[in-house]
């Protein structure tokens, strides 16, 4: 890590090697004219290099004596050492509104697999446990049936009073128990309910003890993630992601089902899904270079849909009032009899689900971060197009599921886009100019703006009175980005020179209402489920964000337009993707399976459609952050400390 | 029933209307020389009716004035009413000889099902019970999972509390419950120990409590027979058998597993067995005409090889000492699976297996025929290639198998033949002129011997000294019948002119030997295992017998030639096919299900190669009936009789 100093606002930040001056500046919260992304186009992003050493940074756009004494384009300049910038800035005046006005980027802090603490408790328990036998062989007088000699051997040797054989096992034993002289090694799967049979669903010849793996799998709506575990040591020994098949037939869970409703449509979702976990599949044994007759269970976990969608049920009353899922818990199955490509004795099981929009990715998300366990209040919270949204700690927990739209992915934004290379996925305004600072994806001239982009534009914008609380420009201010087209206004983010797309990339009143209405779903749902519980958000001591969206949040930002409650940064931690933790979490440990059963049960779920108080909370939090200011005390701060 | 008296016999005899006058004769134990088998041919069997109509019995054979006289030929006259019929006998003495040495035809009580005492003990409770239930439609305060309403409905209302639903039934459900309003019925399968879990096996929409359906099968080694049982009333509504489609590939166990042990051979047995059990089923239906979607289980019974070879199970190692089978208890699969062609809920229970020789066939046989319910010391006998032997009682149990070989069915008989059209069934011997008297299956010409027809022949033989007791033809009787043929001594049955094979046809001391080698074998089996558990033939109160031979045994010749214990004849049952019977009594009561474990368990097994005695007790049987002819009283004076 190296020291960048910020002159003359005199901030420190720690980046990594390799970072470029726009993005630790960005970090640091001090603000440097830039839009082109960090293609060095646009030479807005001029610095002097006073003390240390840089990479890089010097272009057509500097004059020769401005390099000679040490200017740099920001954009293009890597960090290689402890150095010390100075941005140069109009006046002191404006150095010090620049100070006062910026804050740090912020983000959640990442929490891990809770692993080592599974181990000290005890709990690393796997649900699949490898024993070596040694049998003795039959004669004349010992000559009873192989399955027999097995089951009192488990009996006598291994205490195993409840064991139930599959056929395939059956099958494989004759000829497997002879291939070493009856030393086996057995592969039993643990019952979640202590009083019911472990299962003996393969067996091998010799000992392979230590090969025993297990496969934990994230079925999203949008992409498909696995990842090859190792149950002896714990080890994630591959991962790979893609994305699901089934977007060709819709990007979210409704088109899905209304496609789902068509001929063959269900059978065809099917078999798209089934292709790409084998894909993934393929790819995570392709990295971990092991044998894939040793794996012995697979977990999924998905939302609803996308598990109704798997094993081919119909989905069609998941959409339509009262919106009811076909079950909550699944019995254990062969993975190989949905399709999946794996040998016949591997048991997949399934994340159960709550309601028909709050799935088994959310309760393997409420799992694997241990909210179940927690002794403090939680808000978990995974954003996507849904928001699922759950509120609890060890001894109740409440859930609900709200529409956010697809402003958090790009959708319904003029120039939206997933966060692909040339998004825009930060932002800083200057207050004095209202000359913006961009940090694309990739570092490339934009294309577009994703959602954290979207959400930091529009916190910077309010803070400096650019927008008002209603998310409308202020006509008054002097500056050519913010200008009526065809009537809708907009603030110009890149001019068309900037840009990859050869048209001036702007952020419109309607892109910043979407949002609004985003934020808006997810805080009153938060919001209206408190109350329902009889609670309020200062209630709340710890917040933890689910998704591949979360990790991109600006804590800050994400407080000032009212999308999270103002909350010490401390206590929102981020798990990534909660679905594929928690299915890990099952994998290496029987606990967590016991423990789920009672969990979805518990997790009680509002319709949100059905409480009354959710519209009216909708309706106050249409603003930034909220009709009710004083609910974001550091926000209002902000604001006001703008005008003085 | 007519009652036909013979003379100068005075021997009276009740026989269907329509039975010829032959077979009522041998029935009765009344001798007439007839060797054509009934078409007339030989024009022996002379009879004059004295009293009463018949008819029929006129032939070209007979002279005009002898038909008016009422003569006819026996072999042709049907009986219509009650009526006296003398034979024409060379002198008094002849007819006192006849008389005194003859005995009727005795086959064993047929023991049904016992259904009714089934009823009586509260334990007609099959293990698949079908519920309607009214459930509430979901609404907006009651939108819990479609499987969760269904659970909890019945545990409220039906105080199930350990259910399981299988994946097809979860499938099925969402659109089921809606297709009546949430009105629908259940199909549950009772777990066989009272701590399992009951399955949730099938759901349709309205009350379909009154269909309600089961499969019975008997996987024999040459014949499949399959029923199908309404378990409302307990009735069977259609029954079929079919040769096993794996005949074409060995016609015993051995030559099946040789064959399975050939590349792709066991897959083949498996495919072609398979294919056998859906004709089968498609028969029952046509015949029931009832919905196959509302059957619900199919329950197998097969000797060890078939069950191995039915699951695809390797069976090489049942052929080879130490017999090791692959499994005792199967677990129940879904019959679809293993390519049964039934919907996919049918759950498939198959019989346990106790040993390589004793399998499910007669492990049900045991259960359906009560022997492990009975307070009497009973010897249970399969006889067939192979004879498997239990004795025991409701306490204990033990069991066999010896290797009987084909000759019951004709195999190794120079004239052996199954029992088809054409067979010599019975016999009987004129103990003067020792000319025989022949009644073959259809009532045609001979064209071969049977086994019962065997057994006869040599019971008939050694108690009119024909043969001594190794089996050896008495030289010196006067008549052509026994004469030596190519160093071979035999008794032509039916001279060349009176067969349909254009050859004569004989039995040949070979024949008779290899006869001997069966029933030694039985007997000796049945010896040693008593002997095992420290008891003695005498004390046997009770043999029921099974398989299709048995139920053509005339058991006083069975006796004579020592192939049973001599013991009253009123205390032999025949259940005919054991399996099928077993099968169809656990299709309807879940106590057998339950009982049959323990049983399973209780039934200790005999390897008769492994017991020393074994072969000493075979070379003392190989003699007729036993070399200590002391162990056949009766026989022993019927002997002495005829030397008198």
């Amino acid at each position: 890590m190296c020291k960048v100093t910020f002159l003359p606002h005199n901030r420190e930040i720690e980046v990594p090697v390799g970072d470029n001056l726009i993005r630790a500046a960005l970090k640091a919260g001090v603000h440097v004219n830039a839009s082109c992304g960090g293609e060095g186009v646009c030479g807005k992003c001029r610095v002097l290099i006073e003390q240390g050493e840089v990479a890089g940074g010097v272009s057509e756009r500097l004059r020769p004596e401005d390099v000679a004494k040490g200017y740099r384009l920001a954009c293009l300049t890597g960090v290689t050492g402890d150095v010390v910038v100075r941005i140069p800035v109009e006046s002191a005046i404006d150095a010090s509104v620049l100070n006062r006005m910026a804050s740090p980027r912020r983000t959640a802090a990442i929490q891990h697999m809770d692993f080592s603490s599974l181990k000290e408790q005890g709990l690393f328990i796997p649900p699949v446990e490898k024993v070596f036998l040694q049998l003795a062989p039959p004669d004349a007088q010992n000559n009873m049936p192989d399955v027999t000699r097995l089951i009192e051997y488990l009996k006598l040797k291994g205490n195993e009073h409840k064991l139930e054989l599959t056929l395939p096992v059956i099958r494989k034993l004759p000829d497997v128990l002879r291939q070493d002289n009856f030393q086996v090694t057995v592969t039993l799967v643990r019952p979640v309910r202590d009083d019911g049979k472990t299962l003996v669903i393969d067996v091998r010849a010799g000992d392979t003890t230590t090969a025993n793996y297990a496969i934990a799998m994230d079925i999203g709506t949008t992409t498909i993630y696995g990842q090859l575990i190792d149950l002896t040591s714990g080890e994630c020994l591959g991962e790979y992601g893609d994305f699901n098949g089934q977007i060709s037939y819709g990007e979210d869970v409704i088109s899905r089902i209304i496609y789902a409703e068509k001929a063959e449509g269900r059978k065809r979702l099917q078999e798209v899904v089934i292709a790409t976990i084998n894909k993934v599949i393929g790819e995570i044994f392709r990295q971990a270079k092991v044998d894939r007759e040793n794996v012995a269970t697979i977990t999924l976990a998905g939302n609803t849909t996308m598990t109704q969608l798997l094993l081919d049920i119909e989905p069609r009353y998941l959409r339509r009032a009262p919106y009811v899922p076909a079950a909550s818990l699944y019995p254990p199955f062969g993975a190989s009899t949905i399709g999946i490509d794996i040998n016949p004795n591997v048991i997949a099981l399934l994340y159960p689900v709550v309601s028909s929009y709050v799935g088994g990715d959310i309760v393997a998300g409420v799992m694997g971060s241990g909210v179940y366990r927690s002794e403090k209040l939680t808000l978990f919270l995974d954003i996507g197009t849904n928001a699922e949204i759950v509120i609890g700690n060890k001894d109740w927990l409440a859930c609900t599921a709200c529409s956010a739209g697809p402003a958090f992915e790009g959708g319904g934004i003029e120039f939206g886009m997933r966060a692909a290379k040339g998004a825009i996925e930060d932002f800083s305004l200057d207050p004095v100019s209202f000359e913006p600072m961009l940090v694309t994806v990739g570092n490339v001239r934009p294309k577009g703006i994703c959602g954290s982009g979207l959400i930091n534009m529009t916190a910077e914008m309010l803070e400096m009175g650019v927008i008002n609380n209603r998310g409308h420009f202020n006509r008054d201010l002097q500056t050519p980005r913010i200008r009526s087209n065809n009537g809708i206004w907009e603030y110009v983010l890149a001019w068309r020179e900037e840009t990859q797309i050869d048209r001036d990339i702007a952020l419109t009143e309607p892109d910043i209402d979407n949002l609004i209405r985003a934020k808006g779903a997810i805080y009153s749902g938060c919001m209206t489920l408190l109350e329902e519980v009889g609670l309020t958000m200062d209630m709340i001591e710890h917040i933890v964000l689910a998704g591949g969206f979360g990790s991109y949040i600006d804590l800050d930002r994400a407080m000032t337009i009212g999308l999270l409650p103002e909350i010490d940064a401390d206590r929102v931690t981020f798990i990534g993707n909660g679905s594929l933790m928690g299915a890990r979490m099952s994998s290496l440990t029987n606990r967590i399976r016991k423990d789920v059963v009672e969990v979805t049960k518990k997790m009680t779920n509002f319709e949100l459609s059905e409480t009354p108080s959710y519209m009216s909370n909708y309706v106050a939090a249409m603003f930034l952050p909220h009709t009710e200011i004083e609910k974001f005390p550091r926000t209002r701060r902000r604001i006001e400390g703008r005008k003085l």
